[in-house]
Parts: structure tokens; sequence; C-alpha cells
């Protein structure tokens, strides 16, 4: 036998619905994580990074899904026979976490987290199975004010990040306030009918920005037949009802005060409603106080967010700006994040009723936004100057040049490679050097260097098309003494405004 | 049937070997990571960050552990039947991701990347299953220029984050010296049996700290029998040949040149030796060239490092300082990164030969050193200032407050949970605020607040032990006009040396 049979060569390939982020886009995230973590800081969260594993039985039915409630998970059977499950959010494990040490923990506790979750779902374009998302919880409190905080984070953070006011808008409502209008509605069937035409209603109503108002109402009705010809059933409302539900969803008027007023028509009059009336109207008076304005949050009833679990106020951060959408036309950006109040989630492990409020950032989705924008500083990072390797015998030399220019903070390296002079400046060019430095046997000798201007080079190239002027006017470039290398070498970075120490 | 049985309640605790990080230790790692990332960035790399998961075939057999070659991966079956793992290390990811962009790469590719690992091995104490890892590689050059600056990244890296140096030792080898030594030594066999005897030496040599020389020589022998009566099958090397290898073993002496002329006596005279020879002796000219001492890194025979695939010189980053071992014993705190030149891992995908160089760090067991150096920068968070709710139906005014303090970069919070006077002074010493705000109905109307300064009360509440005597002279706090409140808090953080913005 052969025991040197070819070896079968694996591809070079990701599983389906992961992918790598290169140089741009971790810094640009690593950034914006960290202007969002001094928000959070600032406002006395503390960080928290929770394992990225937990027992499935620990995640429950809490799944991201309405729809798929007990899919969309990556689980394996551990060792001793129990599955455990990859995280699909922040807000299950720091439940689980609160439940665990309840009794070490200050309430209420202030947490933010950042980090990887996992959906087992369907990949599609712009659908990973893995993305970040960046969390702030306050966990032990009904108090509303823990729930206008939220409200006033999410508008901090995307301006804190680089959207701008007037580009975003945090739209803020109550879940008890829907509760409120179906309760005035004399719905009939027990108590489980109940919950579940509730869910219909909410769905329906998440609707209402992509089916505008006629499809909605079909779905409160009898149901909706869609374009291909596939039928949702409805939520079986009467005409009237149906009414009163659409009056609720579009109450939304010019201003905060109106709205809430507005609201009230439909919503007030059972102890749930008008429970859902008096935080909203309380989280509206902070937010004054705070003056955080119209064109930052509002309240707007037809927000309902996906996840089943919220019981009481629900936000979600909108980018009103338009992009292209799957067909080309322009549609609004729309969310990069959300959140609300989840009373119940604790008291699964406990028992305990243990109140709590959370946001959450959609941070893959907030770096698509910025680079759509050009916000996300992408262009502005520049390669290492670049020390060529004219003489390979003179490698430590080299290394000893770039380590001058990192004590002068400049972002350098020597060509490591073992190539020539044109594969080299293709190497600088590629890592979109703004300097090169050259020291060849005779600049050696006679204790010179010679620095290039990568960038003036670029510029004046698009300039001088006669190859002759070119060499003759060696433009951009300068041969100086050696121990002039690191001064000369800054103020050509200079003459660019890249400044040491910030060249990245 | 009854449809609302009580639910059993899942247990609030995380799969066996995985943990939470909380406040402080996230704080020191986000700090580390960045203090390791700036070196890295300053001398050129890029930041990548790869996927959780990999194709089990793409992680192919290079597994971490020699003993258990096919084990230790957490792995699961994806819907179209393939095979996927989470990445047991970086450098496997990195192998792939290079075959996989190979033509869009500037060569050398030189990256950096930070994330977490995970390993499917039986957890023990201080041993997790998912742990932190940072690593930086140049790929796709033999210039062993690209080996020394990993050996200057892992010493400049150590003391960036706080070793001194004198605590730590940059051991460095090459792996082509003992292919040296045991040429020059006409071992019998053939091919496959010579790599299997090769491998038993450098396991051997890898336990020379643990078992000292006597044990080595037996390992090399005919075999040792360990304290519990073990037995394991040794090397089976001649009298002659064990004296060869163990003087190559025990060839450091004071300084690099030294060392490298010493293992010149055993390892030179094949090809494989000469060549590991001139790589390290061009690696000390270039540790010499920039000035790095032999306080800082040495070259030391006996490192081996547990990888298989390294092919050339090997790395390794200790910490000399000793700890209480397992068994209360102190032992030396030992390695906390390491790394080496492997230049078969892209050509698995790919047939071209792509040699590389990396370096990495274990980012938790790092932690874990500063912890005990009291270095990890803990004992210095102090809390955010607390605005006392003294009056919850004015908490749009605490709010308000609040944020005039954020405004003067003061990190700062409204007491948000629904608890008394007596409740909210615990919550803000268990949170370890320096300052309280007190505003209640009487200072609201005189239009005053109170600022208490809980660092110098805590201080006094030690010297002052009558409850009169403290009661009277109101220690550590002062009354002020409302528009005061914000210089005097700074006042206060000022005199223990908290500087806005510098508070977390």
């Amino acid at each position: 036998m052969n025991k040197r049979a070819m070896p079968i060569r694996p591809k070079a390939e990701l599983p389906r619905g992961f992918h790598d982020e290169v140089g741009e886009e971790v810094r640009a995230t690593r950034l914006m994580i960290s202007k969002l973590s001094s928000i959070y800081e600032i406002r006395g969260f503390e960080p928290l990074s929770t394992s990225s594993f937990e027992y499935t039985q620990a995640l429950g039915k809490y799944l991201p899904d309405l729809d798929r409630p007990n899919q969309g998970v990556f689980s394996l059977l551990d060792d001793d026979k129990q599955w455990m499950s990859l995280r699909y959010d922040l807000t299950a494990p720091l439940a689980r976490y609160v439940a665990e040490n309840f009794d070490q923990l200050a309430k209420p506790f202030r947490r933010y987290q950042f980090g990887s979750v996992w959906r087992n779902e369907k990949p599609g374009p712009g659908r990973f199975r893995e993305f970040l998302q960046m969390d702030v919880d306050t966990v032990g409190t009904a108090n509303s004010a823990a729930d206008a905080e939220m409200a006033m984070i999410a508008a901090d953070g995307l301006e804190a990040v680089g959207i701008d006011r007037g580009e975003y808008m945090v739209r803020v409502s109550n879940r008890k306030l829907m509760d409120g209008v179906l309760a005035n509605l004399d719905l009939a069937g027990d108590e489980s009918e109940g919950a579940c035409q509730r869910l219909m209603v909410l769905r329906a109503i998440d609707k209402l920005d992509r089916l505008g108002a006629p499809g909605v109402r079909l779905l409160l009705g009898a149901g909706r037949k869609d374009d291909s010809g596939d039928f949702t059933r409805g939520a079986d409302l009467s005409s009237d009802q149906i009414d009163k539900v659409m009056g609720f969803a579009q109450s939304q008027r010019s201003n905060r005060t109106d709205t809430l007023s507005e609201m009230a028509k439909f919503a007030s009059g059972s102890d749930v409603g008008d429970a859902g009336l008096e935080e909203l109207s309380q989280i509206g008076e902070q937010l004054n106080a705070c003056g955080y304005g119209e064109t930052q949050i509002s309240f707007d009833p037809s927000v309902v967010r996906g996840l089943e679990y919220y019981t009481g106020a629900v936000f979600e951060a909108e980018l009103m700006f338009e992009a292209n959408g799957a067909d080309g036309r322009p549609v609004r950006f729309g969310s990069v994040g959300g959140g609300g109040r989840y009373d119940d989630l604790v008291s699964r492990f406990s028992g305990q009723s243990v109140p709590s409020t959370g946001y959450s950032v959609g941070i893959s989705r907030l770096f698509a936004a910025l680079k759509f924008l050009n916000r996300a500083g992408e262009d502005n990072v520049r390669g290492p100057v670049v020390i060529l390797a004219m003489d390979h015998d003179e490698q430590a030399g080299y290394h000893a040049m770039a380590q001058e220019l990192h004590y002068a903070g400049v972002r350098a390296e020597p060509y490591l490679g073992t190539s020539g002079m044109k594969a080299q400046m293709k190497y600088a060019n590629r890592r979109r050097a703004p300097v090169v430095v050259i020291e060849g046997t005779i600049e050696r000798e006679s204790g010179v260097v010679t620095v290039k201007d990568l960038i003036e080079g670029e510029r004046l190239a698009g300039e001088i098309s006669n190859r002759t002027e070119w060499i003759s006017s060696r433009p951009a470039q300068e041969t100086v003494e050696r121990q002039r290398m690191v001064e000369t070498v800054i103020a050509y970075l200079s003459r660019h405004g890249l400044e040491p120490g910030s060249s990245s």
C-alpha cells in the first residue's frame, strides 16, 4: 500500500451563512463598540461577558422568531448527555446570569454586553447566521424612568456613531396600550383564544409599514391573499372592531403630547390600558426634562417589535433615509436597534418577579448603514510606511529603521518578503502605504536614505503623462541624511494630514 | 387536562467548563486587547475577524492536542449534511482564509485577530472550554526577519500590558536544530519510524522543566515509570545518542551568541541543522540591531511547543515569577504565549507553499497573571455618581441632573429602582459610588442639593466611632445651591484623584 497517497484537499471556504470581516470593517466595528461603550459607561452600566453556550433548556422557548419558536439555534449534545446551544441573543443569557447570581447583585442590575449571537436559519443575502449585537439592560425595576433611559440611550448611541439628528427616529410605544384597545372591544373566547387573537392583531399592526392600512385591515378581518396567491388567516375582528384597532394604530400625531391624547381615545378605560398610558406619559415627561425632542424620539402606536416576551414599553430605532431595496427601488433603511420591557424572563428560573427593560443594537446592521452613508471611517485608513528591503543581508538595519519610526509613533514595517524591488513597490501600493523608505547599498555607503511620498506620487502620476518628464522630475521624493529619516517621513505624513499615532 | 400545569423551572447555570466574565475582567481584557492591538497596528498588521465556524474538514487534523489529534472540537452537522466545527484556535481559520482569498491579498499578508476559541475537553480548575486568544501572523514569507519580529512582538506585548522586564522571558529555538541533532545520530529505521522517534524526542525535551534531566534521559532511552506507576515508553536511543540529545537540550548559555555556538556543536553538519543555525543566527542579529537584550529574549534549545505543525523557529513567552501551584507549592507562572513558523498549513488547501510565522497570546491566561500581580487595573474602577430618588414623582428631574453630570464628563446615574432611602444608600455603596447627590422635597423647595462624599465618608466612619459625633459632625457632605451641583461633584471627585471622563 502506498503510504503517501495524494491527500484529498479540503476546499477553502466557510460554511453557508458565515463570513469573515476584514481590516476596515473590524476597525469600524471596534470604533462603534467603543463609542457605544462610552455612552453606557457614563450612564453607570457595567460590562458583562457571558459564555457563548447555554443549556438549551435555559434558553427555553424564548426564541427570536415568533413563527418558529423551537427552531433557530445551534445545539449539540454534551458528553454528559445534556443539550447545549449557542446563544441566539444577549437577553436570554442575561436572564440566566441574573437568576444564577441574584443575591450578589446590586439591584437594579445595570449591564451592557457586546458579542456574537448565532441563529441557525436559512442564510440569505445580507442575512448571516452569526452576527454582532450590543445590549444594555436595567434589571430589577418596574420604574418607567428606566424605560425612558433606554429611549435616550438609543438616540445618544445613534448620534455617537455618526447618524445625525433627522436621519433617525426612536419610536416608542407600550404593549399594554394594545391590550387596552382589545379590552375595549368585548372580544369573545377564552384566555388562550384571546392570547392568540392578541398575537394576530400585533402581527398585523407590525405590517402597517409594509402593507399599508388596507392590507392590515384584511389581516385584522377575514384574512389576506398576497401577490403570490398565499392566503394568511385574519384575526376575525368585526368591521367596527377593526376601525378601533386601526384608529389606535394610526393615532400618531406631530408631537408626543398629542399622540398620547389620541392614543388615549382608544386605549383608556381598562386597568391595563390606563397603566400603559400612565407609563408612556411618565416617559414623555422624562424625555422633555432631558431635552430629547420630537425629531429624536416619537410615540408611535404602530411599534410592535417581533418578540413575544415584551410586557410594557417597546422601542424601535429606525434609520429614516432611503437605500436601494432588493428590487432596486429605494426603501427606508429601517431598524438598527430595538428593545423593550420584559418582566417575566428571570422568573422562569427563580419564580421571583424581576421586572426589566433593555435595548439592543444590531452592530453589523449599523455598520452597513454607516458604510452606506460613507461614514464608517474606512477611507481614512492608510497602510504602514514600508521600509523597502533593497538588500536582504541588511534586514537587521531595516528592522531598526522601522523601530525608530515606531518610537516616533509612526506606523511602519520593513518589507518582510523575499521579492525584488518591483514586487516591493507593488506591495507598498496595495497596502496603501503613504510613504516608502529606500536604503540600497549606494545610499547606505553615503549615509543617506530616500523617502518617497506615494500619495503625492499617485496624484502627480495622474498629471504627468510623459515618462521622461516623470523620471527627470523625480516627483515627491527626497534623499536625506540617514539621521533625518524620521523627521522627513513625519513631514511627508503631515502634509497629507496624517499625524503620527493617528495614521490608523 | 390542566392547561396551566406548573412549569418545570430550568436551572440557572452554565454548561460545565464555561464561565461569565464580569465588570472588571471585561474592562481589563478590553484594555489588554487595546494595548496589544496598538503594537500590532504600529507594526503594520491589519485586523481580521473570521467566522466562529469552519467546516470540520477545513480544520483537518491540525488539532491543538498532540495526544488526541482527532478530538477536542465542538462539531455539529449542518442542514446540508456537512460537519462544521467551532474554531479551536485562530491559525487554522487563517490558513483557510488565506487559501480562499490568496490572489486578493498583498503578500506577505500581515494580520492580527482577537477572539474566542472553543475546545471540547474535560474541564478542570482554571481550564475552560471557551477562552480568548489574540494572534498575529505574517503569511507568505520564509524570511527569518518575520520570525525575529514575532519574538520582538512577544516582548513588546508583555511590557505593554504591564509585565516588567525581568519578569518575563521570550525563549526562542528552531525545530530544524533538533532535526540536525537527530541527523547526526545515524538513527535506524524508515521514514515513518524516524518521524515517530523525532516526535518522541521532542516530547521528552518538552518535559525538561518538569521532570529534570534524569527523567528526560529515561524518556529518551527505555522509558520511564512515573510516581503513580504508569509506564511511558521511551525513544529507545542509545546512551551515546542520549548524551548528544541532552547535550543539545542543555546547551543554553548566558547569552544568545554563546548559546548559538554551543548549539552548533550538536546541531551542525546536516543541511537541516545548518539551516536552523543560520536562521537563528539571523534572528539574533536582528534582535541585536533593535536592542532587544538578553533579559528579554533568550535562545533556549529546550523550547519545543506542543504543536506538531511547526517547521522552523519556535517562540515561548514565559512569566518567570512564582505563583502557588495546585499543591500549594510555588511554581513558575509559566507560558502566556507562543508560536512559531508553520510552512505547510495553507498548502493543505491549495497545494501552494505559503511559508508563515505567527505568535499567539492567551488573553485569559495573561489576565490571570496580571490579576495575580495586582496589575489588572481592577481596583481603580469606581461606580457612577448616584442621584438618589428621594421623591419618585420627581424622576424626570433626577434624570436631568444625571444628564448635566454626563455633559461634564462625569459617570452618573439616577437611582432607577423603587426602594426607599436606606436601600438606595446600600445600592450606592455596593456600586462603589464615589458620591451621591440628594434632592428631597425640602432641598428642592429651597433650590439646593446635598452632595455626599462616600469615599471620605467610608474613611471617617473608620475613625468616628461615636454615633452622636458622627451625626453632629455631618462628615463629608455639603448642601449647595442646585446650580452648583456639577462643580461640587467634580470637586469631590478631584480630591480622590477621580477626574471626570476617567472615573471608569
